[in-house]
């Protein structure tokens, strides 16, 4: 591999420039005025794929955003890795709060990455934890020392919710068969403690309509005698969470299966500092679920959050209106068992259930996705933590993370395929936030860490 | 008078089409992009009262928008009528629900107007009624009736709580002196049953910010652990109504008088019918304070509403983001003896209580107004019941009004001046909402009227 590791080392200011050029392209998923954008990024990614000398290379339309796929089959005999990323990003508002372009990649160092991180959207979620086996691939071309055969399917949907990758996938079971998928687009405790995320969470979206009154009223002269939408919306909203904020949907926790002691035991071992946890987001105390560490809350227990919430007149000064009606976006984290649909379904028919006389009330299911669970005893989980071990000199903690890859799941069910998420992204990151960025060195370790596992893949496999 | 109504019949269309003018300006006060159209606005009224032949005609600049003032003394033994009126507007959104453009004068037919009704921001409140008054002064003058002096001065800071009013006011006593204040701001019954408004509530309006972390977060890698700004916003905002929608703030009604069963009688008989007033709204059912009729709930009782709520993502398909910052505007409704003053104290002193440790809350005072009454054994009273008895042939049944005009307690305070509410709006001229109309024939009625009131006024004073 010594070769392998060289060219990386000789191309790391080339792989960063490329990676730059990737970040500069808008390619927001969630919003149509993006569209060309999301496009153009497929469009540079299969480029280089051929550029590289991959065959089947192809940007293949959906009902969607495209899907950029490429294959590289050294021998039939040799497992192969299907690698699974995304090439579109979250929007960048609030715009505002950004201290550089969000489109305009630079280079800054941190507290936390004194080489410097690339400030950027999508510089971590996934663009550049994605680009790392683009390059990975291209140094163990370049050098021969490819040990395994190797398919990328990049979408340009995840960040929407994968609308399409499943009819995509279901059509092309062939062409996508494979060993495993490894996909980069999680987090790890930090360079110093690496870590690979063996649970996920899963997610139910929804947006909520409240509509009172035909139209906006003077709230002087209606003011007291009609509901009042926004304040109706807020009233439903608080009350699906109790004194313990336990979520008060009824059948909500149905299928949720609590954790072992030891398990538990298990996951306080994960360095964690409450003290610097709230230092990092400036609050005073943490909140959430009875009963729970923060740890917990944020990965093995179910959430309810609103994710946006808009009514009324938000302009400046004072409108001393009644809205005729409320909006808000809502988020439910699910964990191993709960189905999205059955979940959906349940906040549907309780949310309509609580809605008072004098209103109606609309839900609009937006995606969702399944929780999923790795098994750390199997051939995949022991060639990543190997691979971990030999570049970071320190073997991997498996840790159960509180997001959502809604395909990991589906993969399992529909290509009946093990997902093992090796990623380098650290809290810190701010992915979905102002101000996203991605360690140079976190970069670079991915690339080399990477062709490790291909390496011991391969030999386990034999 | 005959004259003088004759003059006004023969000028209808005139004063039509001079309204239009007036109304396809956008002198939105709250929004700084609309100064220019504000000032363009007070400038065209200026330039009528020169053409009418008024005298001291000014546009006195304010720290905000002008004030535009102008005079007719015929005779300094003559009463004075001071007449105030606001040509400023509320902004038009959401402009989407408009059926023609707000700045876009039209005429057309409702059930309730079958002889049309005029569609534009301002067509009632207050462009439509404040003009009736300059046309029934330029009627007066044509036809030599001027039966009292006349004041006018029409401010541009109303809807945003007529910020520099008092200052103007108490700079300018000698030049206001006067016997009455006549403002039309306010609406009838109908065009059938006339009516008088004789109370009006008070105002307090303030803005609300909620901050959890110190960015956006991702809601599944911190959804559960930390607290969401939203739905802890949601959480207050719901906790400041109890089961019987009684506003929960300490103090908050401790000044409130209840009204005696005899005048609760006396409300009673204002005509009402709930199966119209839902199907007017389209609502299902009414809602709101227990214990109290829907008329109650909206005139004598005091309120707590949100009038525009936002935080998070609100822009097309779906993000996974916990806001950093929610915001919220609430007004409060007042009734005789709350002070804006004590119950926005109050109500942040609450506010800022009743939030979780985990968050921090900033509540920022917009503006607020004194609630007021008037008394219906007054000459000015009379004079105005005389004037609508002669006009519309039926004595005005006296109301009190939800809304809230707080210069008319200020003009009591400051001038030592009674205030009449000479309204000709109604209830369905959807004032502050999309499509805000004004009937032609509720216009025509004011112009009448208005020399109706100097003829009664002065003959009472003698």
């Amino acid at each position: 591999m010594e070769s392998t590791l060289a060219y990386i080392k000789d191309n790391q200011t080339k792989f960063i420039n490329q990676l730059i050029e990737l970040l500069k392209i808008p390619s927001v998923s969630a919003d149509p005025a993006y569209t060309k954008d999301v496009r153009k990024t497929a469009e540079l990614l299969a480029k280089e794929f051929n550029d590289l000398g991959l065959d089947e290379v192809a940007v293949i339309d959906t009902a969607g955003h495209p899907i950029v796929y490429a294959e590289k089959i050294i021998d039939p005999n040799l497992p192969t890795v299907l690698v699974y990323g995304h090439y579109d990003v979250q929007p960048a508002d609030p715009i505002d709060l950004w201290t550089s372009g969000p489109f305009e990649p630079v280079i800054k160092k941190t507290e936390i990455h004194p080489e410097g991180a690339i400030f950027a959207r999508g510089a971590c979620d996934d663009k550049g934890q994605m680009y790392m086996h683009v390059k990975a691939v291209e140094a163990m071309i370049a050098t021969n020392t490819l040990a395994c055969n190797v398919k990328l399917m990049i979408e340009g949907e995840e960040e929407v919710g994968s609308a399409n990758l499943e009819t995509f996938i279901r059509g092309h079971k062939e062409k996508l068969a494979a060993d495993v998928i490894l996909v980069s687009d999680t987090g790890m405790i930090s360079l110093d403690t690496p870590s690979i995320t063996t649970g996920l969470r899963g997610l139910s979206y929804v947006e909520v309509e409240v509509t009172g009154p035909n139209r906006d009223l003077h709230s002087g002269l209606y003011g007291g005698a009609v509901a009042n939408p926004i304040n109706i919306l807020c009233k439903m909203i608080a009350s699906l969470h109790d004194e313990n904020n336990h979520i008060t949907i009824p059948e909500f926790y149905d299928k949720v299966v609590d954790l072992s002691d030891e398990e538990r035991a298990e996951m306080a071992k994960a360095p964690y500092s409450e003290a610097a946890y709230k230092k990092a987001l400036d609050i005073k105390a943490t909140y959430g679920e009875k009963g729970y560490s923060t740890n917990e809350r944020g990965s093995i227990r179910p959430t309810l959050d609103v994710n946006g919430i808009w009514g009324g007149y938000t302009g400046e000064g004072a409108k001393t209106v009644i809205a005729s009606k409320a909006y808000a976006k809502i988020s439910m984290r699910l964990v191993p068992h709960q189905s999205p649909e059955e979940i959906t379904a349940i906040f549907q028919k309780h949310f309509e259930a609580i809605a008072p006389e004098s209103v109606t009330v609309k839900v609009t299911p937006h995606h969702g996705g399944q929780p999923s669970v790795t098994e750390i005893d199997s051939i995949e989980y022991e060639a990543a933590s190997n691979a971990l071990a030999e570049s970071f000199g320190k073997r991997p903690i498996p840790v159960r993370s509180g997001g959502s890859i809604p395909i990991v799941a589906m993969f399992e069910q529909v290509l009946g395929l093990k997902t093992i998420l090796l990623g380098f992204g650290l809290d810190s990151d701010a992915i979905h936030s102002p101000n996203e960025h991605y360690g140079i060195k976190n970069f670079n370790k991915g690339i080399e860490t990477i062709p490790l596992f291909y390496k011991h893949y391969a030999a386990l496999k034999k």
